[in-house]
């Protein structure tokens, strides 16, 4: 089957002009410029955990691991390069799963010029797990890492929050463009894409810069998916708590953060949702102005993680 | 569980002065020579078809996934840089397993200087997953390809063939240093790593390079292993067709190939065994002076490939 798949991969695959050997060798040999460093990012998916194969298809399924990828390389404002792609497919219709997953990722490889360099194919067994690794390069502005958030920043989000189980966890745009225009244009200090939940990144951040947050709740930008949810949470705690929204987190000076919000340059909306403080920990802003405590991994044990 | 393993691994995992961003962030950033390419290799191993890891144990297995990376280089004769790592763990003992991988990865990574620059750990209700992709630099001299062989070149390997299943297919040394010796000081036209057995990649670096192969049987180095083991199969035909002996195969012109035979520069043997022709094809040169068809997709339908 794997040579079947191969045969299939080098006739479809576009070249690319980075690419200077491509699937067929040992290895692939891809032109990136080193100066500022190789940004890289590897995420696995396996059935019936990131996704559910029966349901989404290997379509849907191939796009939502590579956007996943793409989102990370969003979170540090790089510009993507490349990929390769490992799968472990299950045996019975291996062939059909194993093309099906390439042809939902070409496309979004196509829209970002990203050359697919290679990979590994496997079957067994067991349900589809898909490996990527995403290669990019470093701008001329400086990467975007989760540790630069300082007190005072403003915390501003991409888009809206919660209910990505309807459909958003597989069809989301990862926030590529928009990530690099931001960092490009404004002074932003911190990043982090929002895989896990809002709260629990956010926390992420603020733990990794060594101070705290403070969540105005009433900001918070809610989706329309997490309203259509008739469930017992509320639409609010399902933004706050719902992991796969992959939208953006980012912390700015408030000044910077005017302009930004002031401009909204990006086709998604921006919102202003906090601030960081000096004391560690994440917390909301009560109306009479003072902070009560939250807890982000109140959400993290709720989810398994 | 991940959290926990993440943080086992900052804290343990060393520095490295080309790895200027680690893991605890979105992506890595790693400082790659990238004038001449980045050299990238990815493998996804399973249990139970890779490996098993009820008896060979996670440490033997991580060794034996990265190792399995290593020898990609190596058929690249480039120079290892870095990796990531990502695992699919049995939620059962998944913290010792993980831990258990990266222990018995990190001797091979300190012995070649590699940044493990990330990953991605995730559990789950099915057998072991471990995907690695493996990043090195070209080196002064080109790299090594399987496309560059011509009519005339000799047939030279390192090593030994047959029988790792016995243990060489988990302790094996990838070839690393020893293709950027040879790759250094003799004119190598190409080469490949022998994963999936000696005539099946002899046979694909041949069809890369549009020629064909004839073997010289009685000159093909079987190991000990090959010769131990007691089944219908004789040695030698362990020696052409079993998988996993990760030695080198190279395409050399015949003044080079005398020199390197004379220098034994390695700490392996090199040993000629054969030469390459422009018809297409695999053949066994016969005691007549004669060629008899030799065929390498036999191995690969036993193989289930």
């Amino acid at each position: 089957m794997e040579t079947e798949l191969v045969t299939w991969l080098r006739q479809r695959l576009p070249d690319h002009p980075l690419l200077k050997l491509g699937i067929g060798d040992d290895a692939a040999i891809l032109q990136l410029a080193g100066q500022q460093g190789c940004v890289i990012t590897s995420d696995l998916l396996t059935d019936s955990v990131h996704f559910d194969l029966e349901s989404a298809g290997p379509a849907r399924v191939g796009r939502k691991a590579l956007a996943v990828n793409l989102s990370d390389l969003a979170a540090m404002a790089a510009r993507p390069v490349g990929v390769v792609v490992s799968v472990a497919l299950p045996r019975a219709e291996s062939l059909e799963i194993g093309i099906g997953i390439l042809e939902g990722m070409l496309p979004l490889a196509e829209q970002f010029d990203l050359a697919i360099a290679g990979g590994d194919t496997n079957t067994w067994d067991n349900p589809l797990v898909i490996s990527i690794t995403a290669f990019g390069e470093v701008t001329e502005h400086p990467p975007l890492t989760r540790g630069g958030a300082l007190p005072g920043d403003q915390i501003v989000v991409t888009g809206s929050f919660g209910g990505s189980i309807l459909g958003k966890h597989l069809d989301f745009e990862p926030r590529v463009r928009d990530a690099m225009l931001m960092n490009a244009n404004y002074k932003l200090h911190a990043g982090i894409d929002v895989s896990d939940g809002l709260t629990l990144d956010l926390w992420r951040l603020a733990q990794e810069s060594g101070c705290g947050a403070v969540l105005e709740l009433e900001s918070i930008p809610v989706s329309d998916a997490a309203r259509s949810l008739e469930d017992l949470k509320s639409p609010l705690d399902h933004a706050l708590g719902d992991g796969e929204d992959f939208e953006l987190i980012v912390a700015l000076p408030p000044e910077e953060s005017r302009h930004l919000l002031r401009d909204q340059p990006l086709g998604v909306p921006v919102t202003r949702i906090g601030s960081f403080v000096p004391e560690p920990g994440l917390w909301q802003q009560t109306e009479e102005g003072r902070r009560r405590p939250l807890d982000p991994l109140g959400f993290m044990h709720r989810q398994g993680l």
